[in-house]
């Protein structure tokens, strides 16, 4: 396809437009993915994940910055917490990137969930597809951490950063206990306001107790992002964590982890858009609601009869 | 079965198992659910919902409080952030509830995700179909809502808190769009804290501008939860909320599109499990998943192969 062939000759506009396809869950989307695919592999993916507040935007700029600076070109995926209903991102963060976004060597994209139930993070993994195809050095994932939609997106990367910050209140516990095992380097951010130290003391406590991180054991960071101080730092422990699970085969073992959680994914959310068609589109399911209603028939068993019909 | 039997005859301990086989996706789970199902339909169902840290275990135990005092029964669902590895849910939070926990009137429980990819939603809201045939008056279900899970989590209620709190930062921006559309009624936690009015004064001005809310407006209440300040004057708020859906026919509307967002779900969850176990437990993946990382074929390529074998 052209758009194909654009996209992999370097066009940023088939870049853009191919994403667009996959946000929009475009009829072409699955054959432009196809031919894209056997030209993936090749990129670095680095998570950003953490609370709100923690300012992850700030430092994915600084970041980003840090490996332009290095002559690695970067991409970089926002994905943002939207409503289930308007569907519209919410660009705002990304103001702060202008500098970046001047810089032939960065690609920007703000994903949404435009109201499709769970398909967010098979369409983040495909936008890294199209980034990587497109011959992006290292391609950054950013997003809101803290559910589990969340946790589900920060998987398509390689190596995972956790951004907190001092003060979170209460609910950090719980936080903290569902990120912990996702973070492959924490930073702390605003690291120059109280509560810094009692934080990373909280942290390489619970750090400790993890019993299944012996290999790595997630170092801490402090940052105070919108200065850059403690990003090369930072850096640097992502590159170390990048050489230790090259060297151990862990990057290969958590690609073959990824592609098949991938591959399910894709999968489910096919056999979804599958039935959907069959059961809403015409009509059918406002039959099976009618008798619900009037309690003639109840849901499980109309599921039970559901199956019959869709499933060999 | 027994189990329902005993569950409607008003024992605890068959409640409590029945929601353990709802989050355990036992086998007999949809077997009593569909037992279950025709004694639903009594129970208020409340969504409390709003960013980690903003004090809604409190908001909670003092609403079921409060409900308490007006004679009802109460069942509180406490939807928790987990790791995807350990599945293990936080309790934490509750034990602060324990003066609840103690009032046979209240019931009370947390569920975590169990590592199981999206069900979380599809379980939450069988719990409520189980603590309503139990006979609860009115249901709690708390869960930090910033990602879409959440959202899809607090679309089992009738009524929907937002509880938000001064000084979260610039996140909180995206976080109000995400929520503005599901809070039926907001409640301002801590205000005795700087920054209350201008939270106030900028969710007056997004609830203003949002045109979808000519009807209800949703209003909001300032609370001091932990000293109880504003919990009456938010209970009139959310009496009044189910007062207006009830007259206008929206409530039988919302019950409506909840009934057909479960039954979507509860297919694609089965599907999902019939695929898993033709795919998954027979290693047939295994095969698949060797040839993608072959270059012999791609993802796209094999999930039409798979559809064309599973489905009628």
């Amino acid at each position: 396809m052209d758009i194909v062939k654009e996209l992999l000759g370097g066009s940023r506009l088939a870049l853009s437009r191919t994403i667009t396809a996959i946000e929009n869950e475009h009829e072409n989307a699955s054959s432009i993915m196809r031919e894209l695919y056997h030209h993936t592999g090749h990129a670095f993916v680095l998570g950003i994940t953490g609370p709100p507040g923690a300012g992850k935007s700030t430092m994915t700029d600084k970041l980003a910055r840090a490996y332009r600076n290095m002559g690695k070109t970067v991409g970089i995926i926002a994905v943002d917490p939207t409503s289930p209903f308007s569907g519209g991102a919410i660009l705002g963060d990304r103001i702060r990137m202008n500098g970046l976004t001047l810089d032939e060597g960065v690609f920007i994209r703000s994903m949404g969930t435009r109201g499709s139930l769970g398909g967010l993070s098979h369409k983040t993994a495909d936008a890294v597809k199209a980034l990587d195809a497109f011959g992006k050095d290292i391609i950054f994932v950013e997003t809101v951490g803290v559910g589990q939609s969340e946790v589900d997106i920060v998987k398509a990367a390689d190596t995972t950063i956790v951004v907190l910050i001092p003060g979170m209140g209460d609910d950090i516990q719980a936080i903290k206990a569902g990120i912990l095992e996702i973070g492959d380097v924490f930073a702390i951010n605003k690291a120059d306001h109280d509560g810094a130290d009692k934080l990373q003391a909280e942290l390489n406590m619970m750090l400790d107790l993890d019993g299944l991180k012996f290999d790595w054991r997630p170092p801490i960071q402090k940052v105070v992002a919108n200065q850059g101080e403690g990003i090369d730092d930072l850096v640097k422990l992502i590159e170390k964590h990048y050489a230790y699970i090259s060297k151990t085969g862990k990057l290969a073992q958590r690609r073959h982890d990824r592609t098949k959680t991938e591959l399910l994914e894709l999968l489910n959310s096919s056999i979804g858009t599958y039935v959907t068609k069959h059961i809403v589109d015409t009509g059918r399911i406002n039959k099976c609601l009618q008798d619900i209603e009037a309690h003639r028939n109840d849901p499980y068993t109309i599921v039970h009869q559901l199956m019959d019909e869709l499933l060999k």
